[in-house]
């Protein structure tokens, strides 16, 4: 046995475990007699018990020992729990350090005090039995597994002086988001980076079996660590006194490893920094460690069955006498005054002000929140003389802005993707910093530095958690992707979404950054890769979502891609998603025309319709790609029906099609009628699955008279044109809508049958002969022509 | 260098490889002259080039090693391709072993044959860049990367004669799903089930980044896949002929071991296997190998450059002229013959029959696929006298039936969870069988055997990935799991989606069993561990697929449950999704009742409503939770306003609500108005958000008086009435939403908003009372009445 901790230090410390750990055992049973001043008896105790027990004391065990370490080093740290369903920990925690009761004044450090924090837990109206928003000191929900070590390392990027310690449970390991997350090091940089200690929790069990982890033994555990570029430490045992010892030894070993390493790495510049290997922790301890050994015969420390709730079914007196038993093991009178106040002798033990974890601004990061500076995005913008006089690659113009924004800050903006951040054509973003890569390098290599800042990785996983981590602790970011593949992280999205939604009612947390996704390569341009590529889902995922917190852009050219992006630079607490092509494509607004219609969300376009205000008809288009069919349907129309009134309207903001009680960027009635009129058919191609067009609309007097084309699940490899045409919203196609349903054309409706099927038969025969190999009917060009 | 291999077989093998890459640049360059018999012009050269070169010559290299070896030991072997974008490899190798003209006739072994195939690819009506299910041989679509472990392992799985080589690509070895699926091998008995050999593939490169695997070096490697618990063995190089003696060396290494292992786990019983270390072969060679090795001055072969079409830009005859000399490199007039035919001595060397991998059933499971063998759900059924008579768990009573489908299927059906078949209380299911766990063992374990047949493992991307193999493979399976984080699989639902929309109009590629869901844990049976773990979305995420390949089914009760899950069992080629609670609840309808109603997916409810055909609402249900909410709103509203005529609909199949055309289950208008009239009003509540119910019913005549409740994003650890009541679906809520929308009750409705405040202002004292400590008033007893 080690001894890092001098006898009484290790008296208090234990003490100070002991404490958490009574107040976890009070949180999960007890509804009154928190200090058991009289004997317990059924009445104290919850009748519907919601908690997990098992994994809690070792998260206890190691926020005693981390309070040691940045009282010893006065060190800068915050605490990321993955095993977040061990919600009584931190609670116990930051209410025996005070950060608690200065949050919620009303659980203070009394008796009653310690009643209230007992009955709230897992409670209607209390707080959430998981690590939650709730939870102080805390950027990680629990629940669902999987994010810790990406959150953790998100959170260390561009804080130096920021130390992360992160609980792995060993049944998140399991999981292939924190699989592939111990990467990570491959993308931290020494110099500039803060510092993570990954400290991998083995308890042995799930929530019925064991954990792989657990039972592969050291040699290949050891190996795996190893593997994953670490220097593993291993903490293995059940004693409490040796166990302090060891892991107090083992917590200073990688304390001065990572010193060692920062210290040598920071004498030399950033970019001359190399991958160090990183100490880690191997701990190993029981699964509901202190609590009962046996129930009803059964083995229960140590085993699965300690993961929620040891000891339940109060019906006899005997399980009320073991549950009493078990929480006088841990001597609350010697721990707490008979106030209830934790006794200074111990208490003392724990940092202080901003040094606690659960104060530390880091895990709170709209505490630390600057705005961005932000270059003016009209100096990017697209010289549109009249609508339609040219082609632009919208991404690549939006790179160059982005470039800009990297430029102004370097410290605190960061650019995400997997590995598609050129093939999104964003690449202008690499003049302003390179990727960021620790690894080896080879000759052959361009664009990766180890102090770069686009962070790219094979893994959405690691992109979101990352930036969720990097968000939370009070900075910046971007992230792109393939449109398709962003389903991966629908689960992260929706726990992310969950956190804004809570944190936007809490004042203590002010607001955080936007995440901001640009989907690109999106279901119109992935004609080459094909099916498999192509899915505009997650506009339904995201739509889903609470109104306050969440955005979906669908700009239809490089200008309004502009002011949308500097919107949603410039937003805060939201999920914005914009949706982009990276194709050459027609453009269409001026800049000033682009900033009127993105403010406004959706609009008239005039110039591309004719007939003022009494339209035969409404064609409505949202997405870059649907936006260049409705106007190549306009100009067939145009020759088909030379007199016909068309309105053209162009929705950026997708939400605006809501109601205002259902969404706040919601136009009222009075404006949608406005704009698609109380009666004229609607003929509107839209970018994805057409059905949220409905969902979005249904209440709307116009209704009824919806048509909406989109994406019906028909992909493959084929030409930009014919994808339109496999899905039906190809320019012949919504001609023929129009047609169909003018009712003053009705004669016309037998002709224009027939030209349509003449129209798809000669396209289908161009594409059989020609494929991809003519420049194809697509690359037509907009005319503009004066209104009637 | 080794000499596994004598020099006559090295010279045809390496011919063989030379003329698999031959075939691969002609797929992404050519459009005619494919024996080059003429000097290479622009006009051959295909106008817009579309393929991944950079991987392909790798994958064709292994091909060519395993073809060898299933010849030389007459293997049983199928092959999965990680690196999916290498599409023209296995469409090279299949067309030169035979199999592909023996699928696609039209692609004959002749010039015109090679034309056709050069042409075809990645083409518009052509074959896709990817592996796909047009590709002989294939279980496994390129495009999204990271599932092919899980897949391989999915395929041997029950398949003790199978060995399943797996290329994994180090781009896809970053992804989560990847990461965590090397530990498949704890899941994996030697003795009932096959070999999986992975060949992890590092050519260093992704799209534009260096991979982390290709850069941590041997030793770290190296230790990583001895952490993951296999033997790696190295084969590194550039030069082909050692290349090829090196990697039949380690081939032949790996099989000797892989028979070793499971000759010595053979001696034993299933019961009695260890988890062995298998091996796994590091293969490292230059991406874009045999490719340009400079363009432009620039540096191809052995870069990220080679990732898609290294040469492009024909403009100018140098490029021409190097693309020449590139395929004259592999001198394909030794090759092939004068007409075009693979020459003997080469095409001598691959397996015969269905020991091609492009022709092995194992591939192509619905060649394979028996129906399995079912117990009459009726024998599970709850006994319901009166509707409402008693509480059941319904997923419970699912378990029992799943046993006995166990049981009588014991190598042909498994059931996958990620660590929560117990949590759903599917548990009867270990009485048939245990867990899987090949891992260690400790002494308080139960319901684990080394060939158990419940995988269980805590990351759902491998119960999914595991199921695919083994459904593609031509066997049945079922997933439970948490309702909320089945969106952690959205992305693999799409692409296993998108496999069997596309394979249903591929006659050589015969039906496979349905992928069936059940998702417990419900949104509204999580209030104990709260928002986090409430997110029904699933459902629309599933219902944007093609109508013809999903099925979205809602039980109210357990014997509907057991009816719809025995028709899921039995269904083919569908992904079928099941949501049905576990928490104890009121049973509605026997078993022949519950046959009738789920068999018509929608259906009135005579012994709930009152007054007969003339109703003044329709209160419309699905959804076990607020079928309950419906008939108490019900009873509620006999009381308040004793004469209201009441209809109540139950809808089961959530997509009978389509109209035919839409969905093949949707009910046509009449049936339609039949239950929800054509003018009355609809008080529908949903299970999930209320939105997709009017996406789906927005052409019926009667939606515009559709009023949907459903989920609304408002979660929280709060009782389960309380779930609803924050959702504005409780009871009290759906009585006003009633009475309100009824033109005769216009005088009631004053009195009726009082006493609905007046009832949610005592449910919310009760509950922040009383919290979860007595029953609650949704422990309520349905009661029937003589319908007037």
């Amino acid at each position: 046995m080690t001894d890092t901790l001098d006898p009484d230090l290790l008296r208090r410390m234990h003490a100070y475990w002991r404490a958490a750990n009574y107040l976890t055992v009070g949180q999960i049973y007890l509804r009154d007699n928190p200090m058991l001043e009289e004997p317990l008896k059924r009445e104290h105790i919850k009748h519907r018990l919601l908690g997990h027990w098992g994994t809690t004391t070792g998260l206890n065990f190691i926020y005693t020992h981390l309070n040691r370490a940045i009282v010893q080093r006065d060190l800068n740290m915050i605490y990321v729990m993955g095993p977040g369903h061990g919600g009584p920990g931190p609670v116990a925690h930051t209410y025996l350090e005070g950060s608690y009761t200065e949050i919620y004044p009303r659980i203070d450090r009394s008796k009653a005090g310690m009643r209230e924090l007992f009955r709230q837990f897992s409670w209607p109206y209390g707080i959430p039995s998981h690590v939650a928003p709730e939870t102080p000191g805390s950027i990680h929900e629990g629940g669902e597994l999987g994010y810790s070590l990406s959150h953790a390392f998100g959170a260390a990027y561009d804080n130096p002086e920021l130390i992360v310690a992160c609980v792995v449970g060993d049944g998140e390991a399991e999981t292939g988001a924190l699989a592939t997350s111990w990467h990570s090091n491959k993308f931290l940089n020494p110099v500039t980076d803060g510092a993570v200690l990954p400290i991998l929790h083995l308890n042995g069990f799930k929530i019925a079996n064991p954990t792989v982890l657990a039972r592969i033994g050291d040699d290949d555990l050891r190996d795996l660590m190893r593997g994953y570029g670490y220097d593993p430490h291993f903490v293995e045992g059940h004693e409490p006194e040796a166990m302090h010892q060891a892991f107090a030894a083992a917590l200073d070993t990688c304390l001065d490893a990572i010193r060692q390493i920062q210290k040598e790495a920071r004498e030399e510049s950033a970019d001359q920094a190399k991958l160090p290997r990183w100490p880690m922790i191997v701990f190993r301890s029981p699964k509901g460690w202190t609590g009962p050994k046996v129930v009803d015969g059964k083995p229960v420390e140590g085993t699965w069955r300690a993961h929620q709730v040891p000891l339940s079914k109060f019906e006899t007196d005997e399980h009320v006498k073991q549950l009493e038993d078990w929480m006088k093991s841990y001597n609350a009178h010697e721990l707490f005054d008979e106030e209830g106040r934790f006794r200074e002798e111990f208490a003392s033990l724990a940092p202080t002000g901003q040094r606690r974890m659960g104060m530390n601004p880091h895990a709170n990061g709209g505490l630390l929140l600057k705005p961005l500076h932000m270059p003016h995005f009209a100096q990017f913008a697209e010289d549109v003389k009249t609508p339609g006089d040219h082609k632009a690659e919208m991404t690549r113009v939006l790179g160059r802005f982005l470039r800009e924004v990297m430029r102004q800050n370097m410290r605190s903006f960061r650019v995400f993707g997997p590995d598609e951040t050129a093939s999104n054509r964003l690449e202008a973003i690499y003049e302003a910093s390179p990727k960021t890569w620790l690894a080896e390098y080879e000759a052959v290599d361009e664009d990766l530095a180890p102090d770069g800042r686009v962070m790219e990785v094979l893994s959405e996983h690691q992109c979101q958690g990352w930036l969720e981590g990097y968000l939370l602790t009070g900075r910046h970011g971007f992230f792109s992707c393939y449109e398709a593949f962003i389903h991966i992280i629908d689960s992260m999205f929706n726990q992310h979404a969950k956190w804004l939604k809570t944190t936007r009612k809490m004042e203590w947390r002010p607001p955080i950054a936007s995440l901001n996704y640009l989907l690109s390569s999106h279901v119109w341009h992935q004609d080459h890769n094909g099916f498999s590529h192509q899915d505009p889902g997650f506009i339904d995922h995201v739509a889903n979502k609470k109104s306050e917190i969440v955005r979906i852009y669908l700009p239809p050219d490089t200008n309004c891609l502009l002011s949308v992006a500097d919107h949603c630079l410039r937003s805060r607490h939201y999920v914005n998603v914009i949706i982009a092509g990276k194709q050459p494509d027609w453009q269409w607004l001026d800049i000033e025309s682009a900033v009127r219609h993105c403010t406004a969300g959706a609009g008239i376009w005039e110039w591309a319709g004719r007939g003022g205000d009494d339209p035969d008809v409404v064609m409505a288009c949202a997405g870059d790609a649907p936006t260049v069919e409705v106007l190549a349907a306009v100009m067939l129309l145009r020759e088909y029906v030379p007199d016909i009134r068309i309105r053209v309207v162009n929705v950026v903001d997708l939400m605006s099609l809501e109601t205002p009680d259902e969404h706040p960027h919601g136009m009222d009635d009075d404006r949608f009628d406005d704009l698609f009129t109380k009666d004229k058919p609607v003929v509107f191609a839209f970018h994805g699955y057409p059905g949220i067009v409905h969902k979005l609309t249904y209440r709307r007097h116009n209704h009824d008279n919806f048509h909406v084309r989109g994406y019906k699940e028909e992909g493959t490899t084929t030409t930009a044109l014919d994808m339109m045409v496999l899905n039906n919203m190809d320019r012949f196609q919504l001609a023929l809508d129009v047609i169909n349903r003018v009712p003053r054309f009705a004669g016309e409706r037998e002709k224009a049958t027939q030209r349509y099927w003449a129209d798809i038969q000669r396209h289908k025969l161009y594409v059989s002969e020609h494929g991809w190999d003519l420049p194809e009917v697509r690359d037509w060009q907009w005319k503009a022509e004066d209104a009637n």
